[in-house]
């Protein structure tokens, strides 16, 4: 058997050379059709809502490859398009090529491709390996000893297993500040990553801080602004960049708006949801001690973009925010507002800091909300996380963030179509800046997920080869166990980081986590380059990652399985991760699981 | 070979006893489930843009079918949700059911299903059967022969052939007049159509008139207002009723807005986008004879308003309006003002007559515009029309609407997967009321794009027997025949119907018509039942209608089959269409092309 080979298109430069396009302009696509050629070739394009086609012409043959090239009008600022292949080697003499892949069939228009004239999220959000920390869990300094444990806070010791449900789960504190992650920004920069994300700094009655009591200052617990400060500072001289975690969806019941929009006559008072029933407000999900914020309100639009803009300038300068339950952030009921406050939050961003990032919390189908202008993407569990929890976890109860029922177990075509299917309707470059992870502080550990690190392996290799910013949680790169994302914030065990292992640090996976990265670092391809599925069977799956200037080929396996030949016209192969050459069958290594790339050329 | 019985679930009565639900509602939701029982069930539902998971209980077995009930909660305007199937059998452990079928994978939310607040298209309007009447072409009175040729017009003889394309095709003129339409009600009642639909009658320069010089007149070539007023009496005094064609996407450029536009000073002038290249606005489709109306302009607004009214208003009482290029209309590079317009529309329409229908042109995925609140429904081309054609189609070279290659031909589960799809994101009280249909004005004959008699029953049974308002091209029920849109706009050939056939005449076809027109009037489970296909084989489809009071099997065949059996738990069947008994076997006839129906129980 050999690799799969069907028509292809995507967005990268291979086949839309226009980067950012402007309304009105002619951008040219292409279309790959290794093998036989098709008859015709026509480009299907919805202008001003209407279907319009246009003749694709053959520009290139080049080693039992067509080309095709044909144009796309830009006529409105988020045009759709998708290929029509007429031919007798399509079932019914004609097949669409859309996001999903090759369709012998009519089809609606959610998974064509997109264009966007808005500009993506910045270069380096796009080159960008991001590490999660979550500030109470990640370092101590010495500075922690001498403050107070807060009235709310239940002391844990530096190691406990944390609390995953029931009393003290919100409450249970470690007291890890910002100097702390200061402090070992040493162990950043050995595993690779550049960008340091935190979830929030502000002051709460919570181990989370998601319920802040203010915006307008750091929580003193973790040292307050000039810890911040200082920290942002250290990073930025390494070269690194830092990243925040806002909510603009609710505020905590203990935040200094909501205090004073008890008084119906104050300023803040249509800051929120106010109700009839009990409590008398909107919390999010019911919950009374996170009251929902009303974004009709353009006062809180400008209180809100202060906030944005506070910690993008002097003296933090955060590099820029992450938006929490962004998908949720001004919808509630008949209002449907999130796209404009998506918008507003990045203008806000780009007044101040024109290459500043925004990445949103989205737990679902994130196709709408990705072409409205405003994130630059979302954190990817939809297209990434579950469909590869679905094809690698183990037996077991475990389960991903909203369901009733255990991970389900999904063969290679199913976990295929599921990334291609809710990849679709993203355009491409944004699929470059979606923040691909295993796991975060809301799910468990993929560690624990995987059972194996072995699997581990596999998982994280297609985490640092597929396109979009991987993110890993830390403590993931040391093998970190959690069952929910509440007992999965464990605290770094850094006497056995130092010492190079212990029981809570795999030093094993440290390796293959720093070796990916660097092998991510090493191969632009795996960051601007397209994605061709080629292995889509039940135990294996694998794609090529290609630009003009080079071609990788990256198989990941589960289990053994039927295995596949190299085509010639793919070239020579060169292993660069996971050891296994080719020799002269050019066969595809049948054993697994396992995790390979090579070099094609 | 058993029928095909997977768990099921649609927004008719039977598994959504609310009709219009209100913001906030608990709406009761049932799944029916034959066959072995799911370990569990659990519905979804995507509250203010965060999915939210509910149990839902094993309410009833009957039969062997389990019912499961649980309640979506309507948070938003328009709430989607999906079920959760948990069992071992299911791949992998668990699947989800959405508009699309089960699916045994993860899935974006497109093709959830949908509840909407808004009310639907109005009871008579579910349950009519439409005709649709190309007025220059229908019939002529003798008044016409009083009215001099305008100067556009290249006269024409009834009987001629029309010109397909090129010189005269837009100028051919027989001069039908609704008088003429008005003298042959008789004939729409032997038939037992419900429902006249006229496409424009405003004056123009062309023989379709979608290039209206005024829309404050009937064309005095159609014989004016008064001619208009009489017809609609007359239509109303049989029980029928009649809707017209409003074109809110552009002008004519003889239009008196568009001429009085050429005064920048004037109110008109902000009515259209004027540009700075030849001809100086934008056309629709770039035709300067078709000026694009600019729905930016609250005095436009005013304006279309008074249009909508006038003609609902005494002494004409239309009963509603067929949009033209509705999917266009507001819609202009970075406006898109569509849904806005569309609500517009519906909102003066129900202004003055609550009863009043608004129906849309569109020529492909229809969904999103659809849950917008304005459009009743649209012209049905993309999930009804097309999915038939390439099903049913002979081997020709003729094209659907907007295709640059020959129809495909598509076997029974790729069309079946194309009705469903572009279906799944239509809530179902819309559903019930597209405008379904085999060829318009615009399209190729039906009985020229199947080539025969036989299978344009088949294709008829599908059209009278599925969810939605079935319409029909005067001259179908005859067989009339043509190549494409401009050539199938033949005259009624009057002489031949009175004389019961002739070689412009088929009698069986339009005894087929009236047959299964009857069949739709005698049944209300093919108006309001819900829809489960049963049978999805390369050259046989079927489904069951179904509420709590009827169920019928429908079979469509377009070759000989290896056929199914009954299983004995739908009950005794009872052919009603098609003559084809079951015998002790309970076999479905294995013939084809056939059309069948039964009522079981």
């Amino acid at each position: 058997m050999h690799l799969f080979l069907p028509p292809h298109h995507d967005g990268s430069a291979l086949y839309v050379p226009t980067r950012t396009p402007r309304l009105g302009e002619q951008v040219p696509v292409r279309l790959r059709v290794p093998g036989p050629a098709p008859e015709a070739v026509w480009l299907r394009v919805v202008e001003d809502g209407e279907p319009r086609v246009y003749p694709a012409t053959l520009t290139d043959t080049i080693d039992d490859e067509h080309w095709f090239t044909a144009h796309v009008p830009m006529t409105n600022p988020v045009t759709s398009y998708r290929f029509l292949l007429v031919g007798e080697q399509y079932d019914g003499g004609q097949a669409w090529l859309n996001g999903e892949g090759l369709i012998a069939r009519d089809v609606p228009d959610a998974s064509d491709f997109r264009l966007t004239t808005t500009e993506p999220g910045p270069a380096w959000a796009r080159d960008a390996v991001v590490y999660q920390v979550f500030p109470d869990r990640f370092a101590r300094s010495a500075a922690a000893d001498q403050r107070a444990t807060p009235d709310w806070a239940l002391p844990a010791q530096w190691g406990d297993e944390p609390i995953g449900g029931g009393p003290g789960t919100g409450t249970q504190f470690y007291g890890g500040d910002l100097t702390g992650i200061e402090e070992h920004l040493d162990h950043l920069e050995r595993l690779g990553v550049t960008t340091l994300y935190l979830t929030p700094s502000f002051p709460g009655r919570s181990n989370h801080r998601y319920d802040a009591a203010t915006f307008d200052a750091i929580d003193p617990l973790l040292g307050g602004d000039d810890a911040l400060a200082s920290l942002a500072d250290a990073v930025h001289r390494r070269g690194l960049r830092i990243v925040g975690d806002l909510t603009t969806n609710h505020t905590g019941d203990a935040h200094d708006w909501f205090t004073r929009a008890q008084d119906p006559a104050s300023v803040e008072r249509s800051f929120y949801y106010w109700t009839d029933t009990a409590p008398g407000y909107v919390g999010w999900l019911g919950h009374a001690s996170l009251p929902k914020l009303n974004h009709n309100d353009p006062a809180l639009q400008d209180r809100m973009a202060r906030v944005v803009t506070r910690y993008l300038d002097a003296p933090f300068h955060l590099d820029g925010w992450r938006i929490d339950v962004a998908n949720m952030t001004g919808r509630q009921g008949a209002d449907d507002l999130t796209h404009e406050v998506s918008r507003r939050v990045r203008s806000t961003i780009e007044s101040v800091r024109p290459d500043g990032v925004l990445i949103a919390e989205h737990f679902h189908d994130a196709g709408v909300d990705l072409t409205a202008g405003g994130w630059h993407g979302t954190m990817n569990y939809s297209a990434f996380t579950r469909p590869v929890w679905s094809w690698l976890a183990a037996d077991s109860d475990l389960r991903y963030v909203e369901m009733p029922s255990p991970i389900p177990h999904r063969r290679g075509p199913a976990v295929v179509a599921a990334m291609r299917d809710f990849g679709a309707a993203v355009p491409w470059s944004v699929t470059t800046r979606q923040w691909n992870l295993l796991g975060s502080h809301d799910t468990p550990r993929i560690r624990t997920v995987l059972g194996s690190r072995d699997r581990v392996e596999v998982a994280a290799g297609l985490l640092f080869t597929y396109p979009g910013t991987p993110v890993l949680f830390a403590g993931d790169e040391g093998g970190a166990v959690g069952t929910n994302g509440e007992h999965a914030r464990v605290t770094m065990p850094w006497s056995q980081i130092e010492a190079g292992g212990g029981p809570d640090w795999d030093a094993e996976t440290f390796e293959v986590y720093r070796s990916l990265i660097a092998l991510r670092a090493a191969h632009p391809a795996l960051r601007e380059g397209g994605l061709r599925w080629v292995v889509i069977e039940d135990d294996a799956i694998g794609y090529l990652r290609e630009t003009a200037d080079e071609r990788l080929l990256v198989l990941a396996t589960r289990a053994p399985w039927a295995g596949a030949e190299l085509p010639a016209s793919l070239g020579t192969a060169l292993n660069v991760y996971g050891g296994a050459e080719l020799g002269s069958a050019r066969a595809l290594p049948t054993h697994g699981p396992t995790f390979q790339v090579w070099t094609l050329g």
